[in-house]
């Protein structure tokens, strides 16, 4: 399975193609729209995405909501596309009048300086319609395309914050993880998408008091993953382990600095004693381990446990506390001007690390089981479970 | 430019072989041992680290220590392979006595057991012998082969240990990064390859009774890389991130479970007033940033800034304190064996991750510029870096 | 570059996004729709072909007219889409109605059958929407945007027919290759895609005659590209060679069987001393050849002669004379139905052959050279050039 | 499954790595051993090939004669290399000594000129060292490997010669394809590696009386797989055709250029009429074809019936009839130098062509069924071949 994400901020339309789906998968738009409406959401949003409100249009690959095993088009249309239609026409010839407001100030811990040198671009908004995290609308969309196939073998994943700004979410209060419906039910009620209350009602806080400080905050996701069967992913190969593959992932979605499994940077903290997953067995049960300090990996491959991957994301860089940078025309000092308005995006990048982590096991499973019909891909996942219990 | 290792621990050789490495590098063998000698020392390591004593083998793709753009092929033998050929041995056929000593007992932490249950096996010997982390011998090669390719543009690339189980170098101490010359004398003399002299006796000292408790420890290595020009990596696509890619390389060691770039994790502790690399520019430096929070990369790209990238090692799994594991033959429970006797190999691991950054690097810098021919390779650079002065 | 194309052939919209194309190439829609009205024309096309009038929209990676280094979005519009919207909607529930016209009636010579077999399929319908030659649409799409690339570091690519039917046109006839035009002015006047005008005629009566008779023609197609710079593609490995790749190219286009470089499948007759290219020289050219046997590769490279490829396409299975085939549901045997009345495809198959050149010189041409900006790109392939004649 | 070949005709050792073997396969140096052994007769070779006797040496990926789904590392010896070393080392220094005898008078027909341009050589040796055809020796090795897997899911997989200079084998006396068992005794039997003695036999008069005359011959060589399912391979992009890999595959074997299936070329010649393939069926036999002009492949997929692909092998270009180069450090004009003596090459050229079809076909089964445990794969095998007979 691979897949292609293009589109501009601005541009008329985002475009997602997925191949190597197989056939036979129900696929509902409504689905996808649910996904597309969570990574809208969260307390501490600014404005402009209230008034997005985007909409999947699926226009290749599927029929009467069954992939047909050829690629998948997902589009969502940029509904402010109409004002933009002059700045960022494709077609239309370049004139005094649609050129006329250029971005020379690029904005400090954003793509536009060094985008504008590497592709040659005086107008920054030739970068910035690009590196703008408008792109993991797509991202989302795919992801939950994957989720819906591993639905089907029975694999769910979820995302939440597990921090924002200085504020954690206490793990002991985590749900247990077993189908994930407690936790989802849970973090979805939440506009912190939380497990915590306790902490929900500080982060709401600090959220309210850093945007009127005209300040940002950053924090930690969580994904959790459920029922994957042991061995997807290898330690043949250093490209073959797939925890390494899910790092890749995560670090890249928009200001997504730092990722972990399980137990991650606290494992340089104790002893090996402290942190051991030991092996465990029953004949109803098979092969289990005893915890979870390693996050559902074992030599690069799933080992039956859930996993877990955290990310951190850096606070939105756009600020009201203007910052210093440098005009690229004039090479003059300038504070740097906002574009927009969230205090935090955490609760939303939830969703696309979510999907980000469904995308990557998805590819997985694709991997290992059939990859052409859904009936012969669900058999083996069945006939290798079985296998699993029995050695 | 792609690589593959391949090789057994106790295996007759361990081979990795590079393609697309230009023409016209001069490469030496002699650099290439002593970076397989960094990753053999160490304070912590048991003894078998000291029998070994690693030689790489040229037998393809250079000529008169000038690589000549075809496939290089090195090579490592197993010394103590003679004591192994009869169980290790690829052509003898499989006999009574060659088989006696099946490995069924799965080490906790390791790939044994799902390893065993993904590829069919019932004596471990089969999984253990591969996805052990002597397959890093041949990545470090690998990445010494890229080092020699790096500097030939002035880039260079230095791994160090900042933490050791609790202790942690004092980042305050860290020298000025220039040309890395300081800090590669400074980490590169102390047996625990950390820049803090202080912090180096306390972790000896960490490591002294903690082996003396039976017991292992983690640590995290940073790796940093200087004089990268702006622009390697691009935001176009979730996997045109050149931070994404660094990320898969560092989780893809043996026993990494998490990495960081710049502040890292500690972005989610302070708003974003905080945390900002402000953008400045003098007609002699052309732009550069106020600070580095970022760890060099702005958009998924190098801004030109140093590369900081931090990985997470756990304790090393096998333990003189036994842990509960499951026989896979006799499915009894058991304490898990001992194979070997290092307390910590964090000192190595740097050495480790050094090479995965260095691989990483140079992927970037050869999918830029022309990888067919050095000298035009390091004309391209002139130009670019030219170009980037005057935008 | 990379690219993927989706959609099927009754949906409601063909895609393609391409991916790396650098920034700053001046991208004109009108240019991609002549190259979109080549691949519908031809004499003996029946009349599908002449209803659609198929246009592209650029929905991503453009900017009044110029690419931005991001993905490029290309769509056309199915204009009958209305028509099936109840049978093929992505979205709508399956009903009695909408599923009633199940195909299971395998075509001869398609991928109904297999593809049916492949992805579990029982309404052929499933497969044959997406098996179509229609997906050329947007290869041809993708080619014009790499013929505008290579445009602009002065290489063209050009497609004809060689053969149509038993119909050969006179080598000899064939125009001087230099820069294309006057082939270009004759080939492109010519509704059977010819050089050869006595050769056209006997062609045009063939087809005439065959038509008449229910029956259908293959042919020979031939795409030559001019102002290649020597060394391109490689030896050093077996995925490195272009000329390879191009073999995948053409043979990945709907019904071509057979793929040849140069005097090709007529190099077995000759002893070697009646095929050699000598190499020549003067100051004024450098290194040249005495001719073109070898249609432009040595070594998996281009060597700096023109390109010259040969494709060879199967008549069109479907017939009006009906075949025999076999009933996937009652299987019955029966004979096999008609749906559609083309007599030959190859003169639009030359369009789409050229396309697929274009496309995967284009890729090696980015492979080799900077990817990110055009300006960036021209002036490696002018320093590159010089080297050459400097040689 | 992927695998890379490295190493210079005269350097120490040619070594292949072949990743993504499923893990129980049994592997035989001897079978290995024997096709290399094929890969070295024919009627028509010079001298150098029979002081060669190639011989496999496994050094990782397999223990006790069984892979253990790590990487193969397979290595041959260049048994000459002693007289080498001096000339050839990779790590020795350069001096005037081992320097002396550059090359410096390009080859026509071969990659001398345009590898010395391509990686900003002088002496060409550095070119002509990798470019030489000593290179496929690797992939017969690697093809052995693949073959030895597929015979265990009872795919086989033959080379011969169709074409010797202007002389064909009567495709009227090729044997009825089966199970191989027939043609391979035949065509292995054959100094010329053919089915038909009558064309044998004259073929070998040609080539007595073309090495007289100091001239080389080209050829046709035909491959036949057998037992394949239906639906390896896929209609959905232009890259994931089958037919299109294998295209590529013998595109870029050495000397290769041009490559049809089934009636390839033929198929411009008649109406389509006469070459259509039938469906039929029965049910002791399921779906099955009339015929096989298409050899193999519908949409890109195999159909079940047996895979024909035919590739030309140009005329070797050392001659002693010596043609017109330059040279590339004086400027002039010479008569090109002979360097060995074949004749012709193309019975060998079969058993490489042989070895790149083996493996694109076990890189299509690896793709879509198991592969990390060959027990799983043979089931999943199974299995699909159930399914496909009660389609």
């Amino acid at each position: 399975m691979r897949y292609t994400t293009a589109g501009e901020s601005h541009g008329p339309k985002l475009t997602a193609v997925i191949e190597g789906i197989p056939a036979g998968v129900t696929l509902s738009a409504d689905v996808i729209n649910a996904a597309l409406s969570r990574r809208q959401q969260g307390y501490g949003r600014g404005n402009r995405m209230k008034i997005e409100h985007d909409q999947v249009e699926i226009v290749s690959g599927v029929r009467h909501q069954k992939t047909l095993g050829s690629p998948i088009t997902l589009q969502v249309t940029n509904r402010d596309y109409a004002h933009w239609d002059d700045i960022m026409s494709p077609t239309a010839v370049a004139t005094a009048e649609n050129t006329v407001r250029q971005v020379t100030k690029p904005r400090p811990g954003h793509a536009d300086l060094v985008g504008g040198q590497k592709y040659q671009q005086h107008d920054l908004r030739n970068v910035l319609e690009r590196s703008s995290a408008r792109e993991t609308t797509m991202r989302v969309a795919v992801g939950s395309v994957c989720q819906q196939l591993l639905a089907a073998i029975d694999v769910e994943v979820l995302g939440f914050v597990q921090q924002l700004g200085g504020i954690q979410a206490d793990p002991a209060k985590l749900p247990e993880l077993g189908d994930l419906t407690t936790l989802r039910t849970v973090t979805e009620a939440s506009d912190v998408r939380t497990y915590d209350e306790v902490a929900a009602t500080k982060i709401r806080a600090l959220i309210d008091a850093t945007k009127k400080a005209g300040d940002t905050l950053g924090g930690v996701v969580e994904v959790v993953a459920t029922n994957l069967p042991a061995g997807l992913g290898s330690f043949v190969s250093a490209d073959t382990k797939l925890d390494a593959q899910l790092a890749q992932a995560i670090i890249s979605i928009n200001a997504f600095k730092g990722v972990e499994f399980g137990d991650g940077f606290g494992l340089a903290e104790h002893p090996g004693s402290e942190d051991m997953d030991e092996i465990l067995y029953t004949p109803a049960q098979g092969f289990y381990r005893g915890s979870n300090h390693l996050g559902g990996f074992e030599g690069g491959m799933t080992n039956g446990e859930p996993v877990i991957v955290k990310g951190v994301m850096k606070p939105i860089p756009t600020l009201y506390k203007p910052l210093n940078s440098v005009d690229i025309a004039t090479k003059q000092a300038y504070k740097a001007n906002v574009e927009r308005s969230d205090t935090t995006a955490v609760p939303a990048a939830a969703a696309v690390a979510e999907a980000m982590v469904a995308i990557t096991l998805a590819k997985a499973v694709l991997a290992k089981f059939d990859a052409d019909a859904l009936p012969r891909l669900q058999a083996q996942v069945t006939a290798y479970r079985k296998e699993l219990a029995a050695y």
